[in-house]
């Protein structure tokens, strides 16, 4: 659950995402393959026009690197040694740069580290905007992202995550910016891509169970109930609380493309639904060590949604952040690690291509 | 004194150096005119080859929204309304760039805001690499950065400023130092420039008269000899701090050139040494506010080369780091009040044209 371009996800920065990413890294790998198709089948731009590659939404680039780095491999094989390839990573302004540009000098695996003809450039700006000029980009990349809505529709009266309140109201509010950012999404990639370019997204969905992450929500939410019960929080603060994140089904990304199947110029090639793998649950079947699985999840959601809840809060500044991180971290390991659950991963791999204009 | 790409400067960060950098922003106002010389003259790239701008050292950005927005406003009457034109921006991996990313969205300035065809991007690293593919730039520019030199080349017995340091072992450390980095610099933008781009420089210098800053530099060696004196700091610690900027000379920069007038591909078309106006100090002539003075050259020197003194603290973390910045800010301040000088403030402006291959 990281890494939105769009505009409301808070992040604690400072590399915690970076640290904390074991589920997307799982999650992602079966993505990877239709990247590589991609990077095999794209047309190349003729030279001297720049040769682009971009990733929507990188957050702190430690995910990026692997994916990047396997379609880069493929264009190289393409291309020769000697011409530049551009990669473009963008991610909302706030987002911890410093990190990713680390990442990219440092990381063994890092394409742009390891490759002189590479050049990498970031962008922190939200992708619901045009980022690049039109019809520039080869290969577009999306993992983990679009699940972040670019505003928060409403709030949720008996949860923090609409997919599980019983609030009809909050739920179709957030259908209806789910359907707004998935069209805004897709239309400015479409704008960018070149005729023939293509874009991969990986992103969270919804299967015929739902949303997913059942256990890990019901305790988020429990725990975040004790801490009012403790007076640590005020009720009218877990009240403004949103993880303004949606699992979209086939037919929501099925939706902008009509009977001929294309949207804006972007024809979708593939779109399949499938079950991430979890890791933890993998470690726990392995170990039986209930305190680790519940620690683990904690700390996945300590990275991905807790800086999104800690922005309700009203006073106390980072300090009572700070403790606020801590306390709920504790409190949703603890609950976790009381019954061991496999999580639901619902995650969808899409493919698009640019028509000829 | 800011934003150096090379491999050394450190940042207060936060914005800090946004805030506090009136004298920059003064002394580059000349260079401006050769940058839009640079835009009214400068060959364009066919479409659809990208057109590309960038900006060396940019650190948090808000000095070079107006010389950026000039240029691209040249630019513009020249590719009319349509043309997309990408703007570079480039400094150290730890460099603020949110701020610079929140600066280029809402600075009223900000051609990046205000142009829907103009696209910025960031580069963190250093600019004694390569940046960009080769021969894709038109149009460079580097303001206020390439003083910092790219490693501290040698521990200076007397001072924290090599020019004021009567060492001849650390003056000749620091002018090899910088005549390396000024031929690493020239010779990395010659390979990204296409033939017949440009490139303006503006950076500290030394004229007949020296280094300058003078005043300053004495009296922030006093302060910081007045802390080892109250023991905040130790001996060992004020001996390992270097601020690692220096002002070339008209020879330095020219020595790269031979008699040719040209180094890898690049002519030098035209470098002007010139005294910087000190406006702190026309504030003190109109108001006679000694203090404000004062107040205002720390301020000047704690965002721009306190970060630098402060790497050199050996224990304490982020507390003392944090007295050590305010101590030093009111023990220069102090010091300046007592007798407010005119500060010599020399710089250098320099067009280079790549010429065709």
């Amino acid at each position: 659950m990281k890494g939105g371009s769009g505009a409301v996800r808070p992040m604690e920065g400072h590399g915690a995402y970076n640290r904390s990413s074991r589920v997307q890294a799982a999650g992602l790998v079966p993505a990877i393959s239709l990247l590589q198709e991609a990077a095999r089948s794209v047309p190349l731009p003729p030279a001297p026009q720049p040769l682009i590659l971009a990733d929507y939404g990188c957050s702190e680039g430690r995910n990026s690197i692997r994916p990047i780095a396997a379609a880069v491999a493929i264009l190289r094989e393409r291309t020769g040694p000697s011409r530049p390839i551009s990669l473009v990573f963008t991610d909302l302004p706030e987002n911890d740069f410093s990190a990713l540009f680390q990442t990219l000098a440092e990381d063994p695996e890092s394409i742009a580290r390891s490759d002189s003809q590479v050049f990498a450039c970031a962008i922190g700006r939200s992708y619901f905007e045009q980022l690049i000029p039109a019809e520039t980009l080869s290969l577009g990349w999306s993992s983990w992202s679009v699940q972040w809505l670019s505003r928060v529709p409403a709030k949720i009266p008996d949860q923090v995550q609409a997919a599980y309140s019983r609030d009809e109201a909050a739920r179709v509010a957030f259908a209806a910016q789910a359907a707004d950012d998935w069209r805004a999404f897709l239309s400015r990639r479409a704008t960018e891509l070149r005729p023939g370019g293509q874009l991969v997204v990986l992103t969270m969905a919804s299967d015929e169970r739902g949303f997913g992450y059942e256990p890990l929500v019901r305790a988020m939410y429990e725990a975040l109930e004790a801490m009012v019960a403790e007076r640590f929080l005020h009720a009218r603060e877990l009240h403004a609380m949103v993880i303004p994140t949606v699992g979209r089904s086939r037919a929501d990304f099925l939706a902008p493309f009509g009977s001929k199947g294309e949207f804006c110029g972007l024809a979708l090639g593939e779109l399949q639904i499938f079950e991430g793998e979890d890791r933890i649950w993998n470690d726990y079947e392995r170990d039986r060590n209930a305190e680790a699985f519940g620690a683990e999840w904690a700390r996945f959601s300590r990275a991905s949604v807790f800086p999104s809840l800690a922005s309700a809060l009203e006073s106390g500044g980072a300090p009572r952040s700070a403790e606020f991180f801590n306390r709920l971290e504790a409190g949703l390991a603890m609950r976790l690690a009381r019954e061991p659950q496999r999580m639901a991963i619902p995650l969808a791999r899409m493919a698009f291509s640019r028509t000829a204009t």
